[in-house]
Order: C-alpha cells, then structure tokens, then sequence
C-alpha cells in the first residue's frame, strides 16, 4: 500500500523532500489507539528495541548480580554517541564480567556524533567500545559470563543469550517469528522483523507491565526508570531520545533505530508507539514521534513549546541562515 | 502525483526501506528520452548545476585572465570533500583573485567525507576553505575581482555575480524564474527550484554545445574536459562522481546535489540526465544514476559490471558482514 506522506521538508516556500511512514499507537491490551500507514507489514526495529533485548539482563537477576545501578541499565538500552562518559560506562559493565572491549563483537567504529568523533580523532582512535550498540552487547556478555555461558559466540542467532532475547521478542510483542524474518543487525546480532503494531503493543506492555509475568513487569519498569534517570547514556549530548528523556522523565520513553524507526511508550496513558519511515529517514521518523507524543500526553504550554521545536523545527544553513523548516503533515 | 519506487533496500530476504523518486533523460532540442514520474513538478537542483553556475566564470575569460587549469575549473564544479589538495586548490584559486579565506561566505563546516574530517581533526580547524561549495565561491569572487565589482555580497540574489549566474541558468534550462521560486542554498547562494525536464534539457545542452552560443559551448566543453581530467577534484576520494568520470572520462559527466539530486550528461548520446529522490536520499539517486548511465550508453564489459556495483551495492555492517543489498528497481 501507498504510506502517507508524514513529513514535508521545505526550503524557502516550497517543498523539497517529503517522507512517507506508518505510525502505530497501541494500548496494553494490544487494541489500537492510532494507525496511519499500513501497521501490518513486518519491519525491522533495528536499534528501537534495545530495551526489550535489555529484559533478560535484569529479570534473570546478573544486573543485581553485578551491581548495575542506572546508568549501567541505560548504556544497555542505548544507541549511544560514543562520548568519553558512555565509553566509561561500558568498560566498567565488562569489567564486572571480569572482561574487556576485545570481548565485543559489535565491531569498531567512530563516534556517531561529530563533536564526540572530533575529540577522539585528536587523541585516539576507536574501538568496539566507541560502537553505538556496545552497551547493548556488554549486557549480552554480562548475561552470558553470569551463567557461565561460552560468551565467544554471544551475538550469533543459536547462542543462548540471543535465544532467549529472541523468546522475549516473541512473548513482548505477540509476533510469529521465523527465520525467513530475521537478518543481520549493524552490530551483527539477529534483527527480526515485526509488524509495527505488533511493536506498538510490546511497548505499551514495556510502559506499563500489563499483561507480563511479575519478574518481566518489575525489570521493565527498572529499565524505564534508569532511561528516565540517566537519559545521557541512552543516546547522548543534544540527542532526541536523551532531550525528550530530560524534558519528561518517566511520563515518556523514546528509543531510535536505524532505517527511521521510533518506538516509544507513555506509561501514565497506558500507551505504546512504533514508527517506520518508509525510506529510513531518521529526520522524518524523530519529528513524528514529537508529534505523536504531544497528541496523546496532557501537556504544559513549556512542554507543548519544546515538542513542536522537534516536530517542526527551522533549518538553518552553514552560516546559520534560516533556510526552511520541517514540518509533520495533517496525516499524523 | 505517486512517484515510483526507484530503489529498495534490502536486510536479508526483505525490503526495509524505499524510495521514490522521477528521472527525466532528454535530447539537447528538449526532447524526452525518458520520463519516470513527475518530471514537471519543481525541485531545488542545489549543487547539481555548479558546472552550470561556473559556466560565466570561464565565458568571460576570468579563467583564462586568471590562468585556471583543470584542477581550478573542476574545483569550480565541485561539491568536494574537503581534502587537503581541494583546500589547497582553493586557495590558489582566491590568491589569483588577491584574496584569501577571510573573503568566502559559504560558511565554515567540518570535512564532508570522515577520513580528511579526522586528518583535519588531528591538525586544525575547518575554515570556510573546507566548505564543499569553496571552489565555486572561488569562481564566484574571482568574476567580481577580475570585472573590479566589489565583492563583499558577491553571494546576495542582487549582486551581478548571481544575477549572471540566474541569467545564465534561465537561458541554459529555458525554465520561468521567480522569486517565488528562490531560495538560500547550503552555501548562501540563490538556489532557483526548477523541473527535471528542463534539467536534463539544460545538461544535454551543456554535454553537446547543441543550441548554446560559441562562447557558452565552448566554456561548456572546457568546464566538461577538466572535470574529465580532474574527477578527484570535483567530489574526493572514494566518491561516485570522481569514481565514475574516473572510469568514463569524457563519455560521462555526473554531479551530486543535496536532497537526492543528481544530474549528468552523456556528450556522445547528445543526452541530459536529471533525477530527484522525493525523500533526498543521496544512496537513492546515486543507484539510479548508475542504472541510467548503464541504460543509456554502450558498455563494455568491465564498465557493465563496475555500474551494477552502484546500481546494486552489497551492504555490509560493522563487522564487514554482508547483510543486504541495496536495488534499483524496474521502474528504472
């Protein structure tokens, strides 16, 4: 089917790009609050599920184990920016699994954000932990070495930690998983894909623990409180997710993913959201969940002012000229 | 109008995200070759007609005043990577001019492409020089130094620079300009929004000489040569259009905008191209570009397969993991 277009990209007074997507919103109980686009084709969430990959880590009881307080639980739901604190922060995760970064297999690559790849390129280089998904991949190991699972091959489909993320994945969000639906992520773990209402409902479950085995409730509600607390290691300095984090605390959970996916909840509405740009635009799938949140949360008139700086926000040039503006359409 | 999907990106055996787009291929009467989508709608070609904003600089005889070679007029082209051998042509260019940096107002920004972004990280700060756009800044300041017009707003719509450069791509695209129609650029310059048809026109025009007067056709096949000559000089390492003139030479000339433009000419075939991603996806109307130039110009073997390498990239991860493929479609 032919998504709608839900973002218009213009330059001076006319549109230059435009993005088309599928927005889901889905209560609890899996009934739909919201649908624009086709809802039902698998896609692929990509990084947006992290805090789902992130479940077994706390139910199984190795984050109490090795002592993980909130910015441990954040790095292992974050695509973070590679700055020097997440770098810390996943070292010291390793560490308490008694490895180091050569235990990664996420692959090394430079900081996704500039300032924090600018700052590396003058004293080092990277490695895997300066990888988005290290965080996520030092809970895998985490799991793994606490079990006294062989961790070499931690990130293949047939490991144990990644047949159990696999099961969460299943159970969260309903879905019939087969091999056909399952490819191979930046950080090489499995990605399956998922119909977007799919992940709309595992993520109001995630919001609010309806409907999960009181274990699974109690280590989603420990993940969305560490996100909460420590947003900065979710994503980083001048990031979506992290800003939106800081502005609402627990009221809001947002996670990116590549290819232009969102996935979020809204605890307090009981309330979960997916997001697909059709043609991965991260700009387009961003400015729709700021959109969506300030449709469906009770808002102050400060709170309603900073969603709509991301839902339509001015573009400037490389001499900070004002030069146009994103804005979300009437579809959404 | 829908645009078709042009592209598909694959992660494993499923599409994960798409594009749409309009190519227009025409003759240098104007004439269609080939129209997929709306090629009548107006778009922002943004850098992809620096050959055509540089055409004034070498009709005038500023070039030759200046003693510009290959490297210069491809510079002017250029939409580069900040490279130390493009700054250091851009400086020359300004220094026949008697100027320096200081008289560039296309704004500072760090390195387009990540390795000169981390060579430069490692030993300065990026300067306006480092601009993609600072070769044709060059040309512009050097046409306002060389006719003793003063040059502090050469950029402005209202300088004679720019209204030379609007005259110039009136004549070449045969399109209406208004100033509803105008906008800032990247760089600060008027960008004029303009259909695909007229494009390709304009490039069939420029790639042949057919239709322009003596003194454009001859600065249209000199521009044309030192891009050929010079193909490093108009992009960078590693780039599609440097890749490509690398490996055609004169039988093809291709230059990338923002926002998913490309456009080109194939002089033999007496041909323009012009093609818009709707969503401004570079990766997009980089594979359609190959796929076009494959459609349209006799290939030998070895050039058939290094234009499926862009037409179909394989994609791979962090690891060096091939996990998908990237497609043009059979709407192309």
């Amino acid at each position: 089917m032919n998504n709608p277009i839900l973002v218009e990209v213009l330059r001076g007074r006319l549109v230059e790009s435009r993005h088309r997507g599928a927005v889901a919103v889905a209560d609890a109980d899996g009934g739909a609050a919201l649908a624009i686009g086709d809802v039902t084709t698998l896609i692929f969430p990509r990084s947006a599920v992290k805090a789902l990959q992130a479940l077994p880590l706390v139910e199984t009881g190795v984050a109490d184990a090795f002592g993980f307080g909130d910015e441990e639980l954040a790095l292992a739901c974050a695509s973070h920016s590679g700055e020097a604190g997440h770098v810390a922060g996943v070292t010291r995760m390793l560490a308490r699994a008694g490895l180091d970064a050569s235990a990664l297999r996420c692959g090394d690559h430079w900081p996704m954000a500039q300032p924090a790849l600018i700052a590396l390129a003058r004293t080092g280089e990277p490695s895997a932990l300066h990888n988005n998904c290290s965080g996520k991949h030092a809970g895998f190991l985490c799991v793994a070495c606490a079990k006294g699972i062989d961790h070499a091959d931690y990130w293949r489909p047939q490991h144990p930690v990644q047949r159990e993320v696999r099961a969460v994945l299943e159970d969260m969000t309903g879905a019939a998983f087969s091999d056909d639906h399952c490819a191979i992520d930046g950080c090489s773990v499995p990605t399956w894909a998922i119909p977007l209402q799919n992940l709309a409902h595992a993520f109001a479950k995630f919001g609010t623990g309806h409907g999960l085995a009181p274990e699974r409730a109690r280590a989603a509600a420990r993940l969305r409180a560490a996100c909460a607390q420590k947003p900065w290691h979710v994503a980083g300095t001048g990031r979506f997710c992290t800003e939106i984090m800081q502005l609402f605390g627990a009221r809001v959970f947002v996670k990116t993913g590549a290819e232009g996916v969102y996935c979020g909840a809204l605890p307090e509405q009981g309330l979960g959201i997916a997001i697909k740009c059709d043609d991965g635009g991260g700009r387009a799938s961003q400015a729709v969940m700021a959109a969506i949140i300030a449709r469906f949360l009770p808002l102050g008139d400060a709170e309603r002012a900073a969603l709509a700086h991301y839902a339509h926000p001015k573009l400037h040039n490389w001499n900070g000229f004002e030069i146009g503006v994103l804005r979300v359409t009437g579809a959404v």
